[in-house]
Protein backbone atom coordinates (compact mmCIF):
# COMPACT_ATOMS: atom_id res chain seq x y z
CA UNK A 1 0.00 0.00 0.00
CA UNK A 2 1.05 3.78 -0.52
CA UNK A 3 -0.45 6.40 1.17
CA UNK A 4 -0.18 9.71 -0.77
CA UNK A 5 -0.37 13.28 1.06
CA UNK A 6 -2.94 15.53 -0.46
CA UNK A 7 -2.91 18.07 2.07
CA UNK A 8 -1.45 21.40 2.00
CA UNK A 9 0.98 23.06 4.49
CA UNK A 10 -0.20 24.90 6.93
CA UNK A 11 2.18 27.80 7.49
CA UNK A 12 2.27 31.56 7.44
CA UNK A 13 3.14 32.37 4.11
CA UNK A 14 0.54 29.71 2.63
CA UNK A 15 -2.10 30.91 0.07
CA UNK A 16 -5.59 31.81 1.08
CA UNK A 17 -8.87 32.33 -0.50
CA UNK A 18 -9.16 35.93 -2.22
CA UNK A 19 -5.62 36.24 -0.44
CA UNK A 20 -7.27 37.97 2.74
CA UNK A 21 -4.92 38.50 5.42
CA UNK A 22 -7.54 37.86 8.01
CA UNK A 23 -7.08 34.18 6.39
CA UNK A 24 -3.42 34.01 6.60
CA UNK A 25 -2.67 31.46 9.97
CA UNK A 26 -0.45 32.56 12.39
CA UNK A 27 1.81 29.97 14.35
CA UNK A 28 3.14 31.71 18.05
CA UNK A 29 5.49 29.74 20.13
CA UNK A 30 4.46 29.39 23.82
CA UNK A 31 7.39 27.20 24.85
CA UNK A 32 10.83 26.10 23.90
CA UNK A 33 13.41 23.57 24.49
CA UNK A 34 16.14 25.97 24.98
CA UNK A 35 13.91 27.71 28.32
CA UNK A 36 11.02 24.49 29.34
CA UNK A 37 12.94 21.49 27.97
CA UNK A 38 9.56 21.22 25.20
CA UNK A 39 8.42 23.11 22.50
CA UNK A 40 5.03 24.24 22.39
CA UNK A 41 2.55 26.45 20.04
CA UNK A 42 -0.58 28.17 19.76
CA UNK A 43 -2.34 28.16 16.54
CA UNK A 44 -4.56 30.67 15.31
CA UNK A 45 -6.18 29.57 11.92
CA UNK A 46 -9.87 30.31 9.85
CA UNK A 47 -11.70 27.37 9.73
CA UNK A 48 -11.58 27.13 5.94
CA UNK A 49 -7.78 27.86 5.55
CA UNK A 50 -5.72 25.56 3.79
CA UNK A 51 -7.29 21.67 3.45
CA UNK A 52 -10.29 21.79 5.08
CA UNK A 53 -14.04 20.31 5.37
CA UNK A 54 -17.27 22.55 4.90
CA UNK A 55 -19.40 21.57 7.43
CA UNK A 56 -23.44 22.12 5.89
CA UNK A 57 -23.96 24.82 8.48
CA UNK A 58 -21.46 27.09 6.85
CA UNK A 59 -23.53 27.89 4.37
CA UNK A 60 -27.08 26.49 5.72
CA UNK A 61 -28.85 28.29 8.67
CA UNK A 62 -29.84 25.45 10.32
CA UNK A 63 -27.50 22.74 8.60
CA UNK A 64 -25.08 20.35 10.35
CA UNK A 65 -22.06 21.68 12.48
CA UNK A 66 -18.47 19.83 11.42
CA UNK A 67 -18.96 17.54 14.74
CA UNK A 68 -22.19 16.57 13.78
CA UNK A 69 -21.05 15.09 10.92
CA UNK A 70 -20.29 11.24 11.45
CA UNK A 71 -16.53 11.15 10.76
CA UNK A 72 -17.73 7.66 8.52
CA UNK A 73 -18.53 10.32 5.89
CA UNK A 74 -15.00 11.57 5.57
CA UNK A 75 -13.70 7.67 4.51
CA UNK A 76 -14.04 6.08 1.11
CA UNK A 77 -13.31 4.69 -2.35
CA UNK A 78 -12.96 7.50 -4.04
CA UNK A 79 -12.37 8.66 -7.32
CA UNK A 80 -9.80 11.28 -8.74
CA UNK A 81 -11.33 13.16 -12.22
CA UNK A 82 -8.85 15.18 -13.87
CA UNK A 83 -10.37 18.54 -15.01
CA UNK A 84 -6.90 20.54 -15.37
CA UNK A 85 -7.36 20.93 -19.24
CA UNK A 86 -10.99 22.61 -18.27
CA UNK A 87 -11.28 26.35 -18.19
CA UNK A 88 -13.59 28.68 -16.23
CA UNK A 89 -16.00 25.83 -15.00
CA UNK A 90 -17.05 21.90 -14.45
CA UNK A 91 -20.55 21.51 -16.13
CA UNK A 92 -22.50 18.69 -15.79
CA UNK A 93 -21.31 17.67 -19.12
CA UNK A 94 -17.89 17.66 -18.05
CA UNK A 95 -18.82 15.11 -15.49
CA UNK A 96 -20.94 13.01 -17.71
CA UNK A 97 -17.62 11.57 -19.47
CA UNK A 98 -17.05 9.72 -16.53
CA UNK A 99 -18.54 6.64 -14.39
CA UNK A 100 -19.47 7.82 -10.85
CA UNK A 101 -21.01 5.02 -8.34
CA UNK A 102 -23.68 5.72 -5.46
CA UNK A 103 -21.56 6.05 -2.37
CA UNK A 104 -18.36 7.35 -4.25
CA UNK A 105 -16.07 10.12 -2.89
CA UNK A 106 -15.10 12.91 -6.05
CA UNK A 107 -12.15 14.94 -5.91
CA UNK A 108 -11.59 17.22 -9.05
CA UNK A 109 -7.97 17.73 -9.63
CA UNK A 110 -8.29 20.94 -11.92
CA UNK A 111 -4.63 22.43 -11.80
CA UNK A 112 -0.97 20.59 -12.02
CA UNK A 113 0.55 22.61 -9.66
CA UNK A 114 -0.13 24.96 -6.61
CA UNK A 115 0.43 28.97 -7.79
CA UNK A 116 2.20 30.91 -4.95
CA UNK A 117 -0.93 33.62 -4.94
CA UNK A 118 -4.74 33.12 -5.21
CA UNK A 119 -6.00 32.82 -8.26
CA UNK A 120 -9.44 35.04 -8.87
CA UNK A 121 -10.24 32.63 -11.91
CA UNK A 122 -9.85 29.36 -10.38
CA UNK A 123 -11.78 26.48 -12.20
CA UNK A 124 -15.05 25.91 -10.32
CA UNK A 125 -17.76 23.52 -10.16
CA UNK A 126 -20.83 25.08 -11.67
CA UNK A 127 -24.68 24.33 -10.34
CA UNK A 128 -25.58 21.98 -13.14
CA UNK A 129 -22.81 19.65 -12.03
CA UNK A 130 -23.63 19.85 -8.27
CA UNK A 131 -27.11 18.77 -9.00
CA UNK A 132 -25.60 16.04 -11.17
CA UNK A 133 -23.50 14.90 -8.44
CA UNK A 134 -26.29 15.34 -5.91
CA UNK A 135 -28.78 13.31 -7.75
CA UNK A 136 -25.81 10.56 -8.01
CA UNK A 137 -26.00 10.22 -4.14
CA UNK A 138 -22.43 10.87 -3.51
CA UNK A 139 -20.58 10.62 -0.63
CA UNK A 140 -18.54 13.42 -0.77
CA UNK A 141 -17.14 16.76 -3.16
CA UNK A 142 -13.47 17.27 -2.95
CA UNK A 143 -11.47 20.10 -4.93
CA UNK A 144 -7.94 21.33 -5.29
CA UNK A 145 -9.06 24.81 -4.98
CA UNK A 146 -9.40 26.96 -2.02
CA UNK A 147 -13.08 27.14 -2.59
CA UNK A 148 -15.46 25.02 -4.55
CA UNK A 149 -17.42 27.79 -6.52
CA UNK A 150 -16.97 31.04 -7.43
CA UNK A 151 -19.56 34.26 -8.54
CA UNK A 152 -22.70 31.76 -8.34
CA UNK A 153 -25.69 33.37 -7.06
CA UNK A 154 -26.63 32.28 -3.31
CA UNK A 155 -23.86 29.87 -3.19
CA UNK A 156 -25.37 27.34 -5.45
CA UNK A 157 -23.01 24.68 -5.61
CA UNK A 158 -22.57 24.72 -2.27
CA UNK A 159 -26.05 24.47 -1.41
CA UNK A 160 -27.09 21.81 -3.81
CA UNK A 161 -24.83 19.28 -2.06
CA UNK A 162 -25.10 20.13 1.57
CA UNK A 163 -29.17 20.04 1.00
CA UNK A 164 -28.20 16.24 0.16
CA UNK A 165 -26.26 16.19 3.09
CA UNK A 166 -22.63 15.59 0.93
CA UNK A 167 -19.90 17.77 2.72
CA UNK A 168 -17.25 19.18 0.61
CA UNK A 169 -13.41 19.41 1.26
CA UNK A 170 -11.64 22.07 -0.27
CA UNK A 171 -7.94 22.88 -0.95
CA UNK A 172 -6.34 19.35 -1.35
CA UNK A 173 -3.09 19.32 -3.58
CA UNK A 174 -3.87 16.76 -5.80
CA UNK A 175 -0.65 18.15 -8.09
CA UNK A 176 0.82 14.50 -7.14
CA UNK A 177 -2.06 11.90 -7.92
CA UNK A 178 -3.22 10.72 -11.46
CA UNK A 179 -6.51 10.08 -12.68
CA UNK A 180 -7.75 7.09 -10.82
CA UNK A 181 -9.12 5.06 -7.50
CA UNK A 182 -8.03 4.86 -4.59
CA UNK A 183 -8.98 5.14 -0.88
CA UNK A 184 -10.10 8.54 0.76
CA UNK A 185 -9.35 9.71 4.14
CA UNK A 186 -10.11 13.27 5.11
CA UNK A 187 -11.27 13.72 8.63
CA UNK A 188 -12.32 16.81 9.81
CA UNK A 189 -10.91 18.46 13.18
CA UNK A 190 -13.76 18.16 15.56
CA UNK A 191 -14.70 21.46 16.45
CA UNK A 192 -17.65 21.81 18.32
CA UNK A 193 -20.78 23.41 16.90
CA UNK A 194 -17.55 24.74 13.33
CA UNK A 195 -18.97 25.70 10.08
CA UNK A 196 -15.80 24.44 8.93
CA UNK A 197 -12.45 22.37 10.16
CA UNK A 198 -8.76 21.75 9.39
CA UNK A 199 -8.40 18.14 7.51
CA UNK A 200 -5.19 15.97 6.88
CA UNK A 201 -5.89 14.26 3.92
CA UNK A 202 -4.45 11.41 2.11
CA UNK A 203 -5.18 8.61 -0.45
CA UNK A 204 -4.35 4.99 -0.10
CA UNK A 205 -3.20 3.05 -3.33
CA UNK A 206 -3.83 -0.23 -2.75
CA UNK A 207 -4.68 -2.57 0.42
CA UNK A 208 -4.79 -0.65 4.03
CA UNK B 1 -16.53 -1.99 8.44
CA UNK B 2 -17.53 0.03 11.59
CA UNK B 3 -15.72 3.51 12.51
CA UNK B 4 -15.22 4.39 16.02
CA UNK B 5 -14.81 8.25 16.59
CA UNK B 6 -12.09 8.41 19.07
CA UNK B 7 -11.49 11.92 19.04
CA UNK B 8 -12.37 14.61 22.60
CA UNK B 9 -14.60 17.39 20.99
CA UNK B 10 -12.33 20.85 20.96
CA UNK B 11 -14.17 23.26 22.97
CA UNK B 12 -13.75 25.98 24.88
CA UNK B 13 -14.68 24.40 28.21
CA UNK B 14 -13.10 21.34 27.55
CA UNK B 15 -10.34 19.64 30.06
CA UNK B 16 -7.26 20.84 29.06
CA UNK B 17 -3.54 19.27 30.75
CA UNK B 18 -3.09 21.19 33.99
CA UNK B 19 -6.34 22.76 33.79
CA UNK B 20 -4.23 25.32 32.55
CA UNK B 21 -6.35 28.91 30.75
CA UNK B 22 -3.69 29.30 28.51
CA UNK B 23 -4.60 25.93 26.75
CA UNK B 24 -8.42 26.28 26.76
CA UNK B 25 -9.35 26.96 22.66
CA UNK B 26 -10.97 29.85 21.54
CA UNK B 27 -13.36 29.71 18.87
CA UNK B 28 -14.38 33.38 17.26
CA UNK B 29 -16.95 33.60 15.03
CA UNK B 30 -15.99 35.75 12.13
CA UNK B 31 -19.00 35.63 9.55
CA UNK B 32 -23.03 34.74 10.43
CA UNK B 33 -25.17 33.35 8.26
CA UNK B 34 -27.92 36.00 8.94
CA UNK B 35 -25.43 38.87 8.26
CA UNK B 36 -23.01 37.48 5.29
CA UNK B 37 -25.04 34.29 4.04
CA UNK B 38 -22.05 31.82 5.44
CA UNK B 39 -21.25 31.54 8.63
CA UNK B 40 -16.74 31.22 9.63
CA UNK B 41 -15.00 31.34 12.42
CA UNK B 42 -11.17 31.48 13.46
CA UNK B 43 -9.89 29.06 15.98
CA UNK B 44 -7.38 29.63 18.18
CA UNK B 45 -6.03 26.03 20.09
CA UNK B 46 -2.47 25.13 21.52
CA UNK B 47 -0.80 22.51 19.80
CA UNK B 48 -1.36 19.87 22.70
CA UNK B 49 -4.98 20.60 23.46
CA UNK B 50 -7.39 17.69 23.14
CA UNK B 51 -7.08 14.92 20.49
CA UNK B 52 -3.57 15.61 19.00
CA UNK B 53 -0.04 14.26 17.94
CA UNK B 54 2.90 14.59 19.42
CA UNK B 55 6.36 15.42 17.15
CA UNK B 56 9.51 14.40 17.86
CA UNK B 57 10.65 18.32 18.42
CA UNK B 58 8.12 18.70 21.16
CA UNK B 59 10.62 17.41 23.39
CA UNK B 60 14.08 16.98 21.10
CA UNK B 61 15.80 19.92 20.76
CA UNK B 62 16.77 18.52 17.11
CA UNK B 63 13.72 16.32 16.64
CA UNK B 64 11.52 16.23 13.11
CA UNK B 65 8.56 18.56 13.25
CA UNK B 66 4.94 17.07 12.74
CA UNK B 67 4.72 17.74 8.42
CA UNK B 68 8.32 15.61 8.52
CA UNK B 69 6.88 12.85 9.56
CA UNK B 70 5.19 10.47 6.82
CA UNK B 71 1.53 10.31 6.87
CA UNK B 72 1.80 6.67 7.23
CA UNK B 73 2.76 6.73 10.56
CA UNK B 74 -0.89 7.41 11.62
CA UNK B 75 -2.51 4.57 10.41
CA UNK B 76 -2.34 1.36 10.60
CA UNK B 77 -3.28 -2.14 12.53
CA UNK B 78 -3.95 -1.36 16.05
CA UNK B 79 -4.45 -2.73 19.23
CA UNK B 80 -6.27 -1.29 22.45
CA UNK B 81 -5.12 -2.35 25.65
CA UNK B 82 -7.32 -1.69 28.42
CA UNK B 83 -5.30 -0.75 31.80
CA UNK B 84 -8.16 0.51 33.63
CA UNK B 85 -7.54 -1.61 36.75
CA UNK B 86 -3.92 -0.39 36.74
CA UNK B 87 -3.43 2.32 39.03
CA UNK B 88 -0.59 5.02 39.53
CA UNK B 89 1.41 4.03 36.21
CA UNK B 90 1.64 1.26 33.27
CA UNK B 91 4.72 -0.77 33.73
CA UNK B 92 7.15 -3.41 31.44
CA UNK B 93 5.30 -6.09 33.86
CA UNK B 94 1.85 -4.46 32.80
CA UNK B 95 2.93 -4.57 29.08
CA UNK B 96 4.44 -7.64 29.57
CA UNK B 97 0.93 -9.64 29.65
CA UNK B 98 0.18 -8.80 26.03
CA UNK B 99 1.80 -9.77 22.64
CA UNK B 100 2.72 -6.97 21.11
CA UNK B 101 4.45 -7.42 17.36
CA UNK B 102 6.71 -4.94 15.19
CA UNK B 103 4.79 -2.19 13.91
CA UNK B 104 1.84 -2.37 15.27
CA UNK B 105 -0.49 0.67 16.86
CA UNK B 106 -0.95 0.63 20.98
CA UNK B 107 -3.85 2.16 22.34
CA UNK B 108 -3.32 2.92 26.37
CA UNK B 109 -6.97 2.68 27.86
CA UNK B 110 -6.69 3.96 31.25
CA UNK B 111 -10.09 5.25 32.42
CA UNK B 112 -13.68 4.05 32.00
CA UNK B 113 -15.02 7.47 31.47
CA UNK B 114 -13.87 11.08 30.79
CA UNK B 115 -13.04 13.48 33.50
CA UNK B 116 -14.82 17.00 33.52
CA UNK B 117 -11.72 18.18 34.90
CA UNK B 118 -7.94 17.26 34.86
CA UNK B 119 -7.25 14.32 36.64
CA UNK B 120 -3.40 15.18 38.18
CA UNK B 121 -2.87 11.63 39.01
CA UNK B 122 -3.70 10.39 35.60
CA UNK B 123 -2.30 6.85 35.16
CA UNK B 124 0.64 7.29 33.00
CA UNK B 125 2.89 5.09 30.72
CA UNK B 126 6.28 4.76 33.05
CA UNK B 127 9.81 4.15 31.30
CA UNK B 128 10.04 0.61 31.73
CA UNK B 129 6.77 0.37 29.59
CA UNK B 130 8.49 3.38 26.84
CA UNK B 131 11.37 1.41 26.76
CA UNK B 132 9.64 -1.73 25.95
CA UNK B 133 7.69 -0.62 23.20
CA UNK B 134 10.40 1.30 21.92
CA UNK B 135 12.49 -2.60 21.83
CA UNK B 136 9.21 -4.06 20.08
CA UNK B 137 9.02 -1.80 17.46
CA UNK B 138 5.84 -0.28 17.23
CA UNK B 139 4.60 2.20 15.12
CA UNK B 140 2.93 4.70 17.48
CA UNK B 141 1.77 4.95 20.84
CA UNK B 142 -1.56 6.49 21.93
CA UNK B 143 -3.13 7.43 25.39
CA UNK B 144 -6.54 8.37 26.41
CA UNK B 145 -4.69 10.97 28.60
CA UNK B 146 -3.76 14.44 27.95
CA UNK B 147 -0.10 13.40 28.65
CA UNK B 148 1.69 10.22 28.52
CA UNK B 149 3.57 10.83 31.26
CA UNK B 150 4.29 12.67 34.68
CA UNK B 151 6.61 13.50 37.67
CA UNK B 152 9.23 11.91 35.37
CA UNK B 153 12.77 13.74 34.85
CA UNK B 154 13.63 14.91 31.86
CA UNK B 155 10.30 13.41 30.13
CA UNK B 156 11.79 9.97 30.07
CA UNK B 157 8.86 8.29 28.17
CA UNK B 158 8.71 10.67 25.36
CA UNK B 159 12.68 11.17 24.75
CA UNK B 160 12.76 7.47 24.61
CA UNK B 161 9.69 6.30 22.06
CA UNK B 162 10.27 9.72 20.24
CA UNK B 163 14.03 8.72 19.99
CA UNK B 164 13.26 5.54 18.44
CA UNK B 165 10.72 7.76 15.91
CA UNK B 166 8.03 6.44 17.57
CA UNK B 167 5.39 9.13 17.75
CA UNK B 168 2.72 10.03 20.51
CA UNK B 169 -1.06 10.65 19.76
CA UNK B 170 -2.74 11.83 23.66
CA UNK B 171 -6.16 13.08 24.70
CA UNK B 172 -7.99 10.04 22.81
CA UNK B 173 -11.62 9.34 23.56
CA UNK B 174 -11.33 5.44 24.38
CA UNK B 175 -14.52 5.26 26.99
CA UNK B 176 -16.82 3.32 23.83
CA UNK B 177 -13.72 0.92 22.40
CA UNK B 178 -13.13 -2.45 24.26
CA UNK B 179 -9.70 -4.17 24.17
CA UNK B 180 -9.20 -5.76 20.55
CA UNK B 181 -7.66 -4.84 17.63
CA UNK B 182 -8.36 -2.57 15.04
CA UNK B 183 -7.40 -0.61 12.05
CA UNK B 184 -6.20 3.07 13.40
CA UNK B 185 -6.55 6.55 11.82
CA UNK B 186 -5.08 9.25 13.18
CA UNK B 187 -3.96 11.81 10.87
CA UNK B 188 -2.51 15.27 12.54
CA UNK B 189 -3.13 18.50 10.93
CA UNK B 190 0.14 19.57 8.50
CA UNK B 191 0.96 22.36 10.12
CA UNK B 192 4.94 24.11 9.54
CA UNK B 193 7.83 23.41 11.88
CA UNK B 194 4.66 21.69 14.06
CA UNK B 195 5.93 20.45 17.36
CA UNK B 196 2.31 18.82 17.81
CA UNK B 197 -0.99 19.22 16.26
CA UNK B 198 -4.81 18.56 16.47
CA UNK B 199 -5.64 14.88 15.14
CA UNK B 200 -9.42 13.10 14.30
CA UNK B 201 -8.61 9.91 15.64
CA UNK B 202 -10.52 7.12 14.52
CA UNK B 203 -11.20 3.53 14.52
CA UNK B 204 -12.23 0.84 12.40
CA UNK B 205 -13.53 -2.57 13.31
CA UNK B 206 -13.58 -4.79 10.12
CA UNK B 207 -12.67 -4.32 6.64
CA UNK B 208 -12.46 -1.29 5.50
Amino acid sequence: MRVIDISRTIAADMVVYKDKPEKMPQMVQTKSFAEHGANETVINIDSHTGTHADAFFHMLEKGKTIEQIPADRFIGPCQVLDFTKVKDKITEKDLGKFKVARNEIILLKTKKKIEGTFNFSFTYLDKTAAAYLAKKGVKLVGIDELGIERDQEKHDTHVILFKKGIPIVEGLDLTKVKQGKYLFIGLPVKIKQGDGAPVRAVLVDGKL
